[in-house]
């Protein structure tokens, strides 16, 4: 268990993320004591889902202060790995949070802002050749179910993320809070990151 | 495989339903193709989840017309088994649906009522004792990740939403689309409705 607990995370939103990227982790996070779940977004208006669902932020890109960043990921980072504004909010949100997360492709826009470099990572399986091409010295594991290299966390494709959030908080609040979490909402956890059966 | 595969599903949502028992298996069927998944509420507002995010409908209730219902779970159902007119819409919700699903406590709701009378149905742990106070004839059955009883499929708490929702695309689209949808969201699945390993 580490000593510095996060007590705020906020999951960036943007057109085009993937529903469970975003609500697999969210689910266990704010079942987590002690943890706020913030929904960041470049406005206030609903911000559409890959699946059409839209839902509404909770707060805008330039408030958030919290300590912990979610990045999910989606068809919507097709476009923003090149779209120099969004990656520069992405900077600055990241230079404010002492630890970084993402699912899926959500490391493509970490990648593609800079925010990897001289780190391991891994994204999911079906764009792997394409997220690889963001970022110049990245170290990509693609047999991985998550990857934890010091204040980065990234996770294998969607469902992935539920693995990597249980072992976030493994990691921060300890095994009894986790194994509370999980049997709350009777979650069957896979808690070894070299378990990927989508690798092969 | 079923030979009447379901198009159009209905997810029902209400203040304080649980996010992952909506978000978990509307992954799984906005990912299969052919099947059209729509946001139910009863106003055009956005709704709020047990865990604060909002969400916007994208249909009222009088206006769905699919073939396949789910009911989520959630500390919104605590009050909603008391409320007539919100039971009267489900029922009608209900009575032009072919299959209804309901994940965790969803199911309180649907013995509420009246639709699990005569059948085996399942919910989540937590709640159990409470849940099976509702409805006359009902079998609940505590040991099942889900149970699928005739045009009820009913789930265990939370995240075995999930795997009932892989179930239900196993059964109507085949294997193959299953297999095609899971390892798109990289999703390792729990196939066996006996392994439950919450209920012990």
């Amino acid at each position: 268990m580490s000593q510095t607990r996060p007590h705020n995370i906020g999951i960036v939103l943007f057109d085009g993320f993937e529903l469970l990227d975003v609500f697999g982790p969210a689910e266990v996070l704010a079942n987590t004591p002690g943890l706020e779940v913030n929904y960041l977004s470049k406005h206030d208006s609903p911000v559409s889902s890959a699946q059409g669902v839209r839902i509404v932020p909770t707060m805008r890109f330039e408030s958030f202060s919290g300590d912990t960043l979610l990045v999910p990921g989606g068809r919507g980072t097709r476009s923003l790995v090149q779209d120099p504004e969004f990656l520069r909010q992405l900077t600055a949100l990241a230079s404010s949070a002492d630890i970084i997360t993402s699912v899926c492709t959500g490391s493509a826009l970490l990648a593609a802002a800079g925010l990897l470099e001289n780190h391991t990572a891994t994204t999911n399986k079906n764009a792997f050749d394409w997220v690889r091409t963001h970022g110049q010295k990245i170290e990509w594991k693609k047999q991985a179910r998550w990857v934890h290299d010091g204040n980065l966390w990234t996770s294998s494709g969607v469902a992935a993320g539920i693995d990597m959030a249980v072992a976030f908080i493994t990691h921060f609040f300890g095994e009894e809070t986790a194994s509370s979490v999980t049997n709350h909402i009777e979650l069957i956890v896979n808690s070894n990151p070299d378990n990927d059966p989508f690798a092969v």
